[in-house]
């Protein structure tokens, strides 16, 4: 692994995996995202990662302007690194879900390794009502919902991402992706050093606990040695501690209300700002590290800086 | 784990990965299917693992009267159980293949734990001519191939199985699928105790080395205790070390045409019958493990017996 | 593993590891060891772990009055488990080291389950002057020390804590000692339920990382199923993180400054409270789980209650 | 790790854990010993690891003259590297069994990277009588044996090592050794690359099973980088399970009459050859690797060759 003794410190503000009804905390419109954002930045993120929604109902969507207009919002009041996703709305194709790159030509993007089943489905019982119509349908339509990234679809993706000199996170859901990562690597499709992201706790994709942590570590060292680092999404409860155990590890960490609406037990987060925050100050108590300020971070993952950018 | 100190040994005698360009060895027709079957079951196997192919032109199928030549044949000349695949032609859905389960009513049928890219087309290379015109673009085909499982579709083909009395073996391709596994036990959808197919190396799923093996055995021991048993199948040359490894473990193992051609380095399998023998050898050399007889696999699993089945 | 949803929370309020040199919060006198443990209980901690040293120059010694001194101090003005030692003195024999149980008939004392390398020597490069005579020396010695703890030791000594109805912590320094508890076990000298320390960064014993740790806890799970519980200790400057980890993942912590002096990175801490404290902090803010009474953890480690001591 | 092709195979043909009553086969004499390690060699070892005996009784002794007499009969006859133990009589100290490198000056010896308990009595129960007196009392022993190798006693004989242009194979019996072996390494007492073997399944040390092999493998990886090999025993019946992963895993194997008596479950081995025969012929029939021979096991690991010896 790449050694970096400061944080790459994400922090994911509003996501597709959340609707509405969850938590009033959850960001909706271009200003919102970007307030959370800019907000999140200053508590501590070097990194923040942003999907759309629409802005009357919240829905998920893959619309470029709002991107554009989120991205745009950030850069003006923040250094942070602006990364939007590749996987946003994903139930549409990846083919469609690139557009972003092109329109925006960010530093960073995520993308990514593989297909899995994405179930959001059970978290229908927590709710009795929803807020909107289209929650509660789209919940449940993840009952068949495939997140697709078939090698076909990497294949096409990966160059834009080269051609507009975007690095992409590597989002990895289970072992195989990374060795999916791998493949594609050896193809002359990803070149390192790779920036790996393990994803644990979505429903379909490897579980949220230790063990499963120190194997995807175990993997990613046999397959790419010193070339690459590694950050960490704990689904749901599981954020902190398995974002505690990758710093402790040499790692880095993701946060945000995409992937976790709770600041403790029974208490919704009343913003990102605040799991920043609280990631910031957990990591420094536990462990001395701290997060790198964003310039430092460009420098660690050779991002072209935001100059580069088309926002 | 359940503990069985005989093998559950299985030999998957076609399937869906190699085509006939690949080995001269593969069956095709029912008549050869059932043969390589049945001696495969002589030469140890206590479970013979189904696909069909077109009996002209060698390509996959899902035709069910097929299915029935080759259980219907098999069984007048073996005692072996007959598992047909529902994972048989890996592009067509979930509830189309499930139909051989109501057709044959069989003892065990295959039956996948998620949806993952399943990509054959790097087998491409190895090969300047196709005997076949459908090889090809079969083989390339599967670079946008979502070997497709939903929630959905597991929630309405596990019924199925139920109410013919068929034990699924739960195919998991990665960890994910495990959990996934617990997740349809939890709501009901499976019974305890599980039997579970480790299925290590194939493009898009969980690599084949010994540490994604003892991985794999780890989460299935937390989510599972002593209520499962497992299979291994390492693909192409993984498959004798990763076989006798997981017999070293305890575990049973999977051999067969369908996920290895080769009997050792650089020499082709003449029959599967060579397959089953070669690990019969192994086995009890190394560990002093031997075949069970099928009816002792019938107890271990508590199957309903070949006088159940429609055929 | 068992299940509890509360913390079992260790201090270790002096050990023999640390000199005075080192800290000017290590206590020596019975007076000093036993505040340092009521006030490390008023800070959450429900098991004190304790040693004792000679009150005039604090070398780790054998000394059952001043054992007895401390046990006594401690009970008269705190409810939690008093935990002597059997390993005080690593450099005497096991046979020698137990007297204190016979003298305290303690609910719980600590025993070693092998023997190791036990090398503090590296700690001597850190500091040019030592306050008293006998700490270089001391430090120097454990090039050569062997922490003995052999099978014929065990045999004996594990009877005596049956005799005074003390149940023993199993300290496992390395993987091996967890098999050594299950011969141990399997000869009828321990019985189940069985309570485990996993002492993590010890030179001479298993490393401090959170591989070790997550294989540690499979190696108990093979072992011992669902009829053990444990807990970690990691040396140094991991005893925050690894303990994180061990609460995370379902298991106990202990802290103190037998194992770690300081309370972050460069500070040193005042006192063992503090290092109860924010351990008790940091796992409600992660994990959401808090110290048991010392009554909850008599139950759930049926112990027989501080009116079974001799003290 | 380091990548060899071919197979390091090592024979350890008599050692001191067996005794005269548990087989025949047990060479005795030097010149059983030096015939047994010729015909191993013949049949495909290319290291054979030596101890000695008393030519009466067959205790285990320290006697130079006898290895002196071993190697020199081994090396008229063959050609393969003759490793003396620096092991051999575990209840004597370190700084003494070491005198047999001095006077050899051989191409490489075992030297053990740790102190462990090492009991050998419960062997005892498979046995009603011994043939020589000094059996029981011998095994009855251990109980209290502690195989003694202090960080002092390896301070002084690595320089010993050294000093004599003998390469030294690290015996690593738990999971603690291997840190203890990167402890060596960073002082500058050991050079890279190391030669590791993984010792599973002593009464004393970690556990015979694969994942405790995967997890020496990945502490391994994690210390020592590509600046290592590895070779494996596993004690009793598993020598062949345990030898044959290591063989899959990309590291190297040791079988022989020290470690297993038995070449199947009931059947004694007739002789050290028999042992090896069987190995290379599992390891042909799985991974397709073969045995190096001597001189390429020399250049792999950068051994003096036999003429820089005092035989």
């Amino acid at each position: 692994m790449r050694s970096f003794d400061d944080l790459v410190l994400s922090c994911a503000v509003t996501g597709a995996i959340h609707t509405p009804t969850m938590s009033p905390s959850l960001p909706i419109t271009p200003e919102e995202i970007a307030e959370e954002a800019i907000a999140a930045a200053d508590a501590g993120a070097n990194v923040v990662h942003v999907h759309v929604r629409d802005p009357e109902t919240g829905e998920p969507v893959n619309d470029f302007d709002l991107f554009d207009e989120v991205a745009t919002r950030i850069r003006k009041e923040s250094d942070a690194i602006v990364q939007p996703t590749t996987g946003g709305e994903p139930s549409s194709p990846p083919r469609e879900r690139i557009g972003v790159v092109p329109r925006l030509a960010p530093e960073m993007a995520s993308c990514n390794m593989g297909s899995i089943n994405f179930g959001l489905y059970p978290l229908l019982e927590r709710y009795d009502e929803f807020e909107h119509d289209w929650e509660e349908p789209y919940l449940e339509g993840t009952k068949d919902l495939i997140f697709r990234n078939t090698f076909g679809d990497l294949e096409t993706i990966l160059p834009v991402f080269d051609a507009h000199g975007t690095k992409p996170e590597l989002e990895c859901y289970d072992v195989g992706h990374l060795y999916n990562a791998k493949h594609l690597l050896d193809r002359g499709l990803l070149e390192s050093p790779l920036h790996l992201q393990f994803v644990l706790g979505i429903h379909g994709g490897i579980g949220a606990d230790a063990a499963n942590l120190t194997h995807m570590h175990r993997v990613a060292e046999d397959l790419f040695g010193e070339q690459y680092s590694f950050s960490v999404i704990g689904a749901g409860r599981n954020e902190f501690p398995l974002g505690l155990q990758a710093i402790s590890m040499g790692g880095h960490a993701r946060v945000g209300l995409e992937d976790n609406l709770y600041l403790r037990k029974g208490e919704l987060a009343e913003s990102n700002a605040d799991l920043v925050a609280k990631l910031v100050d957990l990591a420094a108590e536990q462990t001395g590290r701290e997060p790198a300020s964003p310039n430092q971070v460009r420098e660690f993952l050779d991002l072209k800086g935001p100059d580069g950018t088309a926002f």
